[in-house]
């Protein structure tokens, strides 16, 4: 059995459903403390942090992990118990096995044997670890950030470990994410009786051709790095079960996963102007969950895309798609960052796994990638 | 105290929230049986149901009226109880004096002092209460006139004295109805994430064009005696509450107030059709509360026309506005049908209340449209 994959059935034996940890940072620290890492806790609130630091130089390379996970749904569903690591076919099976202590067992295995062949290598090395990737993600990065950019600590270079891979490992990299933009709206009518509709104002009827053009916008065509900005409708709740009364109001949420080509404010004013067309009252809330980023070059890509060819043989695909991750605190302290991870296929998913050959793959990556910048 | 008011004071002192009689049929039973009227009971499930006539001959005047009452709603929110009849300057307030006690008890001394006068009067009196118009009017008069219909008593002329009046007694008269029809449709999508939805489809996004058609649709343009046709989404549900997630199915609600310019079959069709414009799976389930009826002419209408006119001085407006009435399970039966009542402003509301000189008046105008029709 390899180091990656015995300590990979180390951390799927910890239950560390979100926002726990289960004992899997301290595991990692005392694995690494005796290599020089210095071993700081950041914890806040329900959620455990660990700032883990070999050197004092710059550049700063950052391995990014989660050591939470999300619940494993109905155990019967699951053909060997989600938090017993169980072999199959060349497959480990277990609840976060893709998403994403693979990752973590990857890039600490490569690390070990990195430094084991380069003890004096340049720059430092950390890894930076949040048991709440999973959930509401307040307590874990981004209090983290705050603490290294209040005294001045500088991550030149991010990869996060996170699940990218579409078929094969390392075929897909992402270099950048959409933003994240959630609205919440409340159309105001007049309650009434269905039989008298001209005593009463229908939400519904007064936000239908707004909603229309809400979901038909074309909001920009995207770019080079990005897909088109796309607007979803989550939820709408109007009426009060019963059958023959008007509604005296209606809500709705939606997102929008937005690309470079907008911001915030565009986005906000666009709009407000297609609901400002139609005649009713509304309230509408915003919630910023995450701008977008993009590291469209830099020392840290083309060690990755070198890393890839020379290990696996083949191009990587720079990609932006998905959903948000832990990147988005990263990248606005000026970090190039980008995610390498797993095959992403089984992720938060009855038997999540994760190839043996993929995982040895992935570890042999990371150490070329550190090979390539740290050597 | 006149007999009207009286009567009216025992009926409301009878607690009886819908489907509850409380004893007021057995009241009004007990008081005409000896003018010759036979009692008899058609009671269904949790309903009451009385069938009062006089005489075998037709043609059969029937008044037709219900027990039951709405919820009082707050009882502090009264300015005095709601099932203790209370005068206060020349109005009786209590729950049902409009909504429809105040009604029975106008047409029950009516009939009490036209047989005094014309004890063998033409054809025949026919007194038809239920307790269940209030609730879901199942087991009520739609049983009722099934009942009649099997033995083959054929109702003349029915004059229900539900609340039909404006701004003082008799300036309006309900005609007819609209019909109503309820409708319950499902749009299925594919569940997903807001960050993939090309891997989704947004049941949201797909009904919105439809929604919006649906709810601009100009069905007809009303006739002589009713207003258009008008649709209305009582409810819309959608979503999983999680702000991004991509739901798999979108419920609504809808109801139409249909005119005689349709029919059933016509709006069904018409509706399908609108949303079979559009790329989306969808269930519809409909539900006919009831068709249109209208009594436009003959001599029912004639002889309330001429009552109001000789009691009040002025002539009544005909008119088909307002809610559903147990008028629509009469008029199938060939019968014509009108309402006449109170001042429908208070009726469902706190401190619901009839004018003394209203409930006088009306009485009177009952008496000549039976002196009218079977002198
Ligand atoms: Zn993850
Ligand atoms: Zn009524």
């Amino acid at each position: 059995m390899t180091e990656s994959l015995s300590l990979l059935k180390e951390l799927i034996r910890r239950e560390s459903v979100t926002p726990n940890d289960a004992g899997c940072q301290n595991l990692l620290a005392k694995r690494l403390t005796p290599l020089g890492f210095c071993d700081e806790r950041m914890n806040f609130s329900d959620t455990q942090n660990v700032w883990l630091r070999r050197g004092q130089n710059p550049p700063l390379f950052v391995f990014l992990g989660h050591t939470d996970v999300v619940p494993p749904g109905p155990l019967t569903a699951w053909d060997s118990p989600p938090f017993e690591p169980t072999l199959r076919e060349g497959k480990l099976y277990g609840r976060g096995t893709a998403d994403m202590k693979g990752g973590i067992a990857a890039f600490i295995t490569a690390v070990e044997r990195f430094i084991a062949k380069h003890p004096d290598h340049k720059g430092s090395i950390a890894i930076m670890l949040t048991s709440d990737e999973e959930g509401i993600a307040t307590h874990g990065v981004v209090k983290m950030v705050e603490i290294l950019q209040q005294r001045q600590e500088k991550i030149d270079w991010c990869l996060v470990g996170e699940p990218s891979s579409d078929q094969k490992i390392g075929d897909v990299i992402r270099v950048g994410r959409r933003g994240s933009l959630c609205a919440k709206l409340t159309v105001f009518g007049i309650q009434g009786h269905v039989a008298y509709p001209d005593l009463a104002e229908n939400p519904i009827h007064s936000f239908a051709p707004a909603l229309k053009e809400l979901t038909e916008e074309t909001w920009d065509h995207g770019n080079e790095f990005f897909p088109p900005t796309r607007l979803q409708v989550s939820n709408i709740n109007g009426g009060t079960g019963a059958e023959n009364i008007i509604p005296g109001q209606l809500e709705i949420q939606f997102n929008l996963r937005f690309c470079t080509e907008l911001d915030e404010a565009i986005i906000k004013t666009r709009t407000q102007a297609i609901l400002d067309k139609y005649d009713f009252k509304y309230d509408l809330q915003w919630r910023l969950s995450g701008n977008p980023f993009l590291t469209s070059q830099g020392e840290l890509i083309d060690a990755t895309h070198t890393a890839i060819k020379s290990i696996c043989g083949f191009e990587t695909l720079d990609d932006t798609g998905g959903g948000t991750s832990d990147g988005r605190f990263i990248a606005p302290t000026g970090a190039q960052v980008i995610e390498l991870g797993p095959v992403n296929a089984s992720i938060h998913k009855i038997n999540e796994h994760i190839d043996l050959q993929d995982l040895e793959t992935l570890s042999q990556i990371y150490q070329q990638i550190l090979l390539n910048l740290l050597a």
